[in-house]
Parts: C-alpha cells; sequence; structure tokens
C-alpha cells in the first residue's frame, strides 16, 4: 500500500542497508505524502462548510421553512459533487485553451492510479479539493432566495451555476485563462467563489421578489430565524472549514505559507466579528449577534481573495472593515427592497469585492496597476455571473415557474413540499 | 520529543553535518511520523461519528425520549472505549490464533513506547483507530430500538455486542481469521462494523417489539422526530466522520490510495443522496428530505467495502442503488412491523450486504469466485451476529425484562428515567 | 511555494540528480512540514473547542439568555485573539526574563516569513496555537456568571483576564518562568488554562451573586437549560476539540508522544463519564445526562497535566476519580450557594487541582517532590487569579455594576439586550 515505506522495505531496508544513502526521489515522495495529508484535511474541511452553510441558513430563517432550506443544501452538495465529477472539473481545469473558454471532456481518469505533475498532491486530491469548492458556490444562493423559491427552479438553476457558470468563470483564473495570464489575483476565491455566488444570489433576490409582508408601508418587517444557536453553530462551522478553503489554497505544505494563510484567516475573522458588533451597535443600538455573526463571515470572505498576501495587522484591518461595512450593506439592500434571508449578498458580493480590491492596495501585490487588473477581473466576473444568472432566472420565471403560491409561502413550505415539520418539541403521545 | 530531529539534532546537525548524507532509517522515519498523522486524523473523524450518531437518533425520534437516546449514545462511547482497551483490542486482534477465536490477554501493553512492526504508524494509534470503530458498532442499535428499550438491557447488550460478537467477528477478517484467509474482502467495514451492527439491531427490533400505536389497523403511524436541524448535522457529521473511518483503513498516508478513497467514499455518498431523493419521490410523493439523509448513509455505508476498488463511476452506481434501495427497504420493514425508529437496519444491514457483494461485481476484484466467498462471509456474519444477539435480547427479556412500562413508554422516558426534558424552550421564569 | 519540493526540483531533480544523495537539512524540512501540519490541525481543533463551549453553554442555560451567552462567547473569541495578537503572547513568551513578568514588546513580527529555532513548527504556528488557548480560557468564565451579569463588565473582565492574567500567569511555566524552572510540570494546562479559569469563574459568582429564585428557603431551585442536545454537541465538540490541546501540547508530530496523549485522553473522557454516570446515581438516583458530559469534560480537564506522563489504565483512573469529584463539588457548590450555572467550577477548577496534583502520584514523575512543587504551582495560581479576578469584578460592581436589573433578569437578556429571542418555533405567518 504504502509506496515509501514499501520501496525501503523491499529495496533497502535489509539490514547494511538502513544506512545506506536514500535518494532525492525518495525524499520527493515522502514530502509529497505530507502535503498531500495536508490538502485532503483542506478539503475535508470545506466540506463540512457546507453543513455550516446548511445551519447558518436553516438558524436565519423561518421555523416553517426549516425542512425546505436543509433538504436544498443538502441535494445541492450532492448534486454538485457529482456533477462537477462528470464535466464541472473538466470546464474549470481544461488544460491547454484559448484563457476564456475550454473542455478537457467527460468524467474522471480512467486511470485508478494516475501520474501527476504537481508534485504536492495526487490528480484526486486535486479534483476532490476543487470539488468541494464549487459545492460550496451553489450554497450561497440558498439563503438568499429562501421561503419563497420554487424547488423545482431552485435545483435549475444551480445546475447551470455549479456546473457551467461556475467552472467557466474558474478557468479565467485558476484554469491559467485570460484573467491570470493579465495579473488578476485571487488566492482563494473572493472573487472567483464567493463574489459569483454573490452576484447569482443577487439575480434571483431581483427575479423572484421579496416574501411576502417583508416590506410594508415602507417598513422592513422582522421575520425572525428558527434558531439562534444553529446560526451560531453554522458561523463557527463556516469559520472552522475556511482554515481549509484557505489553507489548502496554497496548494502544498509549505510550512510558512500555510500557517500565515491560517493566521490572516483567523485574525480577519475575528476583526469582523468586532466590525460587526460595532456596526450593528451603531444602527441598532444594540448587541446584534445576527451582525457579529455577519461580520465574522464578512470578514472572511474578505481575506479569502489576498490570505497569503497580508500582514496580521493588514488582515485585522480587512476584517474590521468588512465586519462594519455587511451591516450597511444589509441596511441598503433593505432600502432596495432586496430581500436577502440571511445576508448573503452582503456578505458574499460586497465583501468578495472589498477583499479582492484589497490585494491592490495592501499587501505585497499593492500598487496602482493591480488595483485596475482586480478591478477588471471583478468587473468581468460581475457581468458574466450576474448576467447570466439574470437570464436562467427570467427564464424559468416565465416557463417553470421561480416562486411558489401565495398560501404554499404563507403556511410554509414545509407542510406542503416536504410533509414533515423541521421541529416537533411536544412531550404528549 | 521529537525524535527525528532530536536524531538529526544531536547526531548531524553540527554546520558541516547538514549536507551530510540521511538513511533509509532516517527517512522511515519521518515517513512514519506522516502516516501517524494521517492516522490519527482518521481517527478523530471517527470519533465524531459518534456525535454523529448521537444527533441522527436525537433528531429522528420524538422530543420525549431525546435525553434518553443521548445518553445511551454517551454512555456507550465511553463504556465501549474502556471495555475494547481492557480486552476488545486483543480479542480482535489476538495475533498468532485459530482462525476463529483467539485473546492476546488482558489490558493495552504496559510498555509506553512499544516498538511496533507495522511501519505506518505506532502501537497506540492503531488501538484507538480501532477502539473508534468499536464504538461506533454499538450505536447503531441505539437508534433502531430507541423509545422503548429498558435502559439496563440495553447496556447489558451493549456490553456484549461491543466486547465480544464485534471483536471476535472482526478478528475473522482483520485480525487475521479464516475469512481473510479464504480472501474474503471488507475494506473499512460494510460487513465488519455495519452489518454486524445492523443484525444486532434487527435482532433487538424483533425480540423487544414496536413502540405502542406505531402500526394500527395495517397502517403506520407517523412518529415524527424532534428535530429536523439535527439530523441533517448527524448526517453530515457521519459523513465528515466516514473520511476517517474508510480513509483511515488504508492503513497510510499512501497518497494515491487515501485520495481515491476519499474520491470513491464523496462520491457514493452523493449518489446515495440523490438515490434517496429518487426513492422517496417514487414511494411517497414529496421531497423527502429523511430518505435524502438515509441515502446519504446508504452510500457510505455501500462503498465501504470496496471504497479502494472502486473508480468513481462505479462508486456513483453503488451509491445510487443503496439510496434507492434503502426507501424501499425501509418500507419493507415497517410492512412486517419491524419497528425501526431511525431505519438502522435498512441503512446498515441491507446496505451493508450490498455493498460487500458489489465487491465481486464491481472494481479490481470483480469475478464469480470472489462473489461466492463474499456470500460465504455475509451469511458467517449474518448467522452469528444475528442469533448471538437474539439469544441474548430474549435471555434479558425473560430476565430483567427490554422493555419500558407501557406508562413510560406513552410519557416519554426522559421524564422517568432522566428527570429533565431535552428541550425547555420557555421565555418566561 | 513549497520550498522543498522547489528546492528539489530546482536543484536536483534534472534525470541524473534523482539518485543523488540528499542532505539532513533536506530531510529536516519535510521532517517540519509534518510536525507543522499537525500542529496546525491541534489548532484548528483547539478552536472548535470555543463552539463546544458555545454549546454547552447555550444548552444548559434558559431559553431566555441564550443569545446573551452565545453573544458573548462570540466576542469573547473574537477580541480574545486579536488582543492575544497585539501583547498576550509576547507577554506570555517574553523570551528572556525575570521569571515572574516580562514583555516582548507589542504584535507580531513584521517579518512575513520569520526564521524560527524551533525545528517542528514556524513562528505563526506557535503563535496561533497559543492564541487558540487563551481564547479556550475567557469561556470557562462566561457560562458560571451566565444569566445574570451585565454585559459590558463581562467583556471589560474578559479583556484583562485573555490580555493580562492569563499571559503573565501562563510566563510562570510555559514562557520559561520560574514555576518551570522549579520542576512544576502542566502538559497541556490543568492548572494554566483550566484552574486560572475556574479561579476566575469562581471570583466571579462570589461578586455577582446567585441567579434570582436559584435558592429559595434552603432548596436549590432547577432551572433547565433551553437544550440538552445542543449540550451533547458542545461537550462532543469539546472532547474532540481537546485531541488537539492535548495532541498539539506535544510540540512536534513525535509518534509515539501524540498517539500516546490521544490513548490517555480518550481514556480519561471516557472514563469521566462513567464517573459522572456514578456519580449522578448515588447523589440523585437517576441517570442524569449531565452529570455523565460534565464528568466527560472532569476526566478531560484531569488527564491535561499528564496526558504524556501516564498509562492508559492511570488515565482511567484520573478519568473516574475526576467524573465522580465533579458530581460532588457541583453539589458542595449548590450547599454554598455559590450559582454557577454549568458546573464550570467543578470541572475546571476542582479537577484541574486534581489532575495537576496526580502528577506526583501517578506516572512517570511521581514523588514526593514533585508533589510538593505540584502544590506550590496550584497555590500560586491560585493565589494570583483569583485574588486578581476577585478585585478586578468587585472593581466593577462599584463602577459599572455587574448585575444586570431585576427586570432583566427576570424576563430574560435576550430580549432586553440582544432584541431577539434564542428559538422562534412557531409555524403560523
Amino acid at each position: 500500500m504504502f509506496s515509501t515505506i514499501h520501496l525501503l522495505a523491499d529495496a533497502t531496508l535489509a539490514t547494511e542497508a538502513v544506512t545506506q544513502a536514500v535518494t532525492a526521489e525518495q525524499l520527493q515522495t515522502v514530502s509529497l505524502t505530507t502535503s498531500n495529508v495536508w490538502m485532503l484535511v483542506s478539503t475535508m474541511l470545506v466540506f463540512i462548510m457546507a453543513l455550516g452553510f446548511a445551519c447558518v441558513e436553516a438558524g436565519f430563517t423561518q421555523a416553517k421553512n426549516t425542512v425546505n432550506i436543509l433538504f436544498k443544501n443538502t441535494v445541492d452538495l450532492s448534486v454538485g459533487l457529482i456533477s462537477y465529477a462528470w464535466f464541472g472539473f473538466n470546464l474549470m481545469y481544461p488544460g491547454e485553451f484559448n484563457g476564456i473558454f475550454g473542455f478537457a471532456g467527460w468524467g474522471l481518469t480512467p486511470d485508478l492510479s494516475p501520474t501527476y505533475a504537481d508534485g504536492a498532491y495526487t490528480y484526486w486530491t486535486d479534483f476532490l479539493f476543487q470539488a468541494m469548492f464549487a459545492a460550496t458556490c451553489a450554497t450561497i444562493v440558498s439563503g438568499a432566495v429562501a421561503e419563497r423559491i420554487k424547488i423545482t427552479s431552485y435545483f435549475i438553476f444551480t445546475f447551470f451555476l455549479v456546473g457551467f457558470i461556475y467552472p467557466v468563470l474558474g478557468s479565467w483564473h485558476w484554469g491559467g485563462g485570460w484573467l491570470s495570464q493579465m495579473g488578476f489575483y485571487d488566492f482563494a476565491g473572493s472573487t472567483v467563489v464567493h463574489s459569483v455566488g454573490g452576484w447569482a444570489a443577487l439575480a434571483g433576490i431581483i427575479a423572484i421578489g421579496a416574501r411576502k409582508g417583508k416590506y410594508v408601508n415602507g417598513k422592513v418587517v422582522d421575520k425572525p430565524g428558527s434558531s439562534v444557536p444553529l446560526a451560531v453553530i453554522g458561523v463557527f462551522l463556516l469559520w472552522f472549514g475556511w482554515f481549509g478553503f484557505n489553507g489548502g489554497s496554497v496548494l502544498s505544505a509549505d510550512p510558512q505559507s500555510i500557517s500565515l494563510v491560517l493566521v490572516t484567516t483567523t485574525l480577519a475573522a475575528a476583526a469582523g466579528g468586532v466590525g460587526g458588533w460595532i456596526g450593528g451597535y451603531i444602527m441598532f443600538k444594540r448587541y446584534d449577534l445576527g451582525m457579529v455573526l455577519n461580520g465574522i463571515l464578512a470578514g472572511l470572505v474578505g481575506i479569502t481573495a489576498g490570505a497569503d498576501q497580508m500582514s496580521p495587522n493588514e488582515a485585522i484591518l480587512i476584517g474590521i472593515v468588512c465586519g462594519i461595512v455587511v451591516v450597511f450593506s444589509a441596511v441598503t439592500m433593505d432600502k432596495f427592497k432586496l430581500d436577502d434571508c440571511v445576508g448573503a449578498v452582503s456578505v458574499h458580493l460586497t465583501c468578495g469585492i472589498i477583499g479582492t480590491l484589497a490585494i491592490g492596495v495592501l499587501g505585497a501585490k499593492a500598487g496602482m496597476d493591480q488595483f485596475v487588473t482586480q478591478l477588471i477581473g471583478i468587473a468581468a466576473y460581475g457581468a458574466v455571473a450576474f448576467t447570466s444568472s439574470l437570464a436562467i432566472f427570467y427564464g424559468l420565471k416565465f416557463t417553470v415557474g421561480v416562486r411558489v403560491s401565495e398560501e404554499h409561502e404563507s403556511e410554509g413550505l414545509d407542510s406542503h413540499e416536504h410533509g414533515i415539520r423541521g421541529y416537533t418539541i411536544t412531550f404528549d403521545n
């Protein structure tokens, strides 16, 4: 099984041989093994983000729609992983291509032990790490459009987003496409993952419209989520998972890089929480836990583009700015009657943009040229992600429909589409 | 502390020495260190499966019995780990033995730094990884017989299962016993762990009988679980933990093997979710989240026997078959008035058998001989696990009793046996 | 990125060079990479303990104060991490100092790739692992004084605890101060972390007083927590995180040490659960899940001082003693009307002392001299932690106040200070 050990055992571990010198190739095998372990640990952490999103969204939305949002997040992940295996991965990493669109063919390699040029991990690890990223992108949308979207339309949209929009746009930067060639920098996906999800969410909100009774006579009506502890579990799991999201994006176990990335990620999240606390207090004159939680996520999204480029204090600065801005972004959304149930657009799109721009302002790559390049990347991603998402949502709106009936919305999606309640806390028989 | 580094520091890191050649033995120490880290990461992930089971079972059972099911799962784990240290481990890995029953003696080694021949991990790691597996086996039963089993009888049964049945049966394959000698293959325990737990659960269901009011006038009465979010958390944690269950079963950090195993595990789980979605829709004409969740677990159980043998598409096939079959298995159980509160028998036994048989049909070992060998293994494990479990349950039934009083069952086990409620969601003082 | 591989790739991987001998320095780079991965895995696990504490505390306190306790735990972590980066780390590890108080200056190093003498991990890893420990210390207090402490006073206290008391006291042992020089031993912090937090919690309980209606006519009134499943999730996550807390305290990936530490940690936790079961049954004549859960935590706290020194059976002994004692400690606290909402003092202080004393009685360091040294350490930490905490709490009491109004306490902190409920489980619109 374990090639290095067997190599040694077969070839050199005879008694006299243990003192024999080892070769660079043998050392490299061990080195690859270590990096591969780190990449798989990171992969598993990104996986747990799917649970984090499910918890945040179920916690922040009403109890009558709990099963519905959990169903979407669970099936999203399942369908997203399979479609990424069948074509998403080869759309995102097409190898040699024109820089805009390429496709390396259907499915994964038939060779179960493929040789792989990378040097720090295997082909399978590469696929799985990227597949978990793709699954993350879908779950950003589900929370924003919760409580009123038709489930069939939701799944059709998600299929296009995870199967086509996300991987094709991803190929522009991480697949070696035109944006990477012009020097655009997005370390772990403030734009490539989070903004793309955020643009799609914004398109959905516009196409579907606000929940009934959310905006009444110019006032924003509070729709309390089912469980604050569930939302807290979700945010902490997302923070936990983000260690893999950013830490794994080093693409090796290089000690300096992965540990610096975890420090900047941690401090930006912490500062985001403080920012959300401050922002929430300024805005609402109370200790608003929802804003602290979204502030943490905002800080995490913000540091993602430059987690390997920033000093600890720069990370804190990015985090606190994102944590404050996310509060004002959420209030602004409500001003425009853009009803985002969980604040997903403010967290992922607004702070994804801030984080991506920060590359041009702070850290090792700061400079006007870089800033302009970052702007171009943001604009290009935004234009395509938003317009294509809007087109699909409006296409669905005028065909199968994107919205449940008023009756279903009022009574809750759970009893109608799923036949069960999210919570049954009674003690009689 | 850190032997390799000290080795280097003491012996060779004098300034002139850093350019000195290293020996195969030194390289092997580093290699072992890496594999040992992976094995411990896997061990910790298998540990978290205990929480996963606790959440699934508490989520899927009624609120009046929440504390009871959590109590069982928590104490199970505690007692199971200690009994495995005192005798289970040495029953399962007896060293040289007759292939059917062996015992290497009481307790763990007294030497705190034992030398160990394996080459990829330490003695302590080996014990702990296997102990977490044993603890998993017990928790399969608790959900199936929940809401009416007498707690003392439950713990007596669990003690026999984890202390004797599981390790002795485990020795037949993983301990080097007769089934391993005849070529039976079960990579990470579709049969050795999951079927054994499933057979025990089935025996318990038969001996104890259905919950009162579950089957009335030929109809199956729904008993809604307390919290769907809790069940979702449980399933995602089980998926997360399964990365260690299967990934650690490679027994080293071999990059190709562990990454392929994580890919097949992931895709089978995802396909299981899709299968449960389809099966639930066919059967109940609704988006049944419970079936999606059990489908994911079914896919995980199904891939476990051959996670290192299957291609990605074979993994998807196994997952989708298990995900669909688990729905029909659950419905069939209800037809026979076999009341399994959480679907444990359908998930662990039915899909454990499918996954074990799949070794003879798909993947690198496919063939008629292998298929027959797999059947023999399944039959042997089933015969012993089921009859011995049934004997213990009936022995308990005619002595201490296996069932709580009607009054306790009706009013809930929590208020009677535990003195508290699982949820107290009131806002007054 | 990945230095080793690039080193090899650039210098030696030309076809003829792969058979070239590697140097000790190259091997050491790979070895450091592996240890650094383990340390970061441990760091992330300690992080998840913050979620564990949040869940335990929210689960064990009343539903009307759920948001408040979650707010504290979330903000604690955020503020704690930033203050540890700005000064805590350099207070705790001042380098050369007088053994009592030292400070290495403000903030972290400006060099993003600092060279670091340790050999098993990077500077960033060192900081982050220790920062997560510091954050843990704060969350011990929040549960004890929950449901009635004024939130501003709480945060002021926490800032002093995490920013000054904890790091300065930490420097006495782990920073190389006077207690480490006299041979005091506390492997991972039974005293340095848990007792310090426990003493602070005790000081808070004394200064603030019991909740209204807790002790009425000489009887202890039960105040049921909002959610037992939440508390179970918390305890399991703490157990999971403790693998990193203790496993990372080896400060390298040394295979023997880290695997032995995880075995002793696991068995002590399991035995603690059994001890809590027994203690709870003796005391209350029922299967008391709260006591099992606190027993697990008690076992974990108890083994922390000597997780690398004990045999498996010694770990089980420590666990079972702590698990039983924690029950009687909690009852004794109530006798003195010391109202600890979650049993934090009994878990962290009482069992922290037991675990630290156990070093002198069991394991590799047992002996009268060691026992006396352990007593001196416990007394020194206790004297300073308790009196300084008490001084701060009384200082706050006579200035800003430490307690909310009777009305707020009665109606719950959530609706007054946070404007939302922790749970909104209704299904109407």
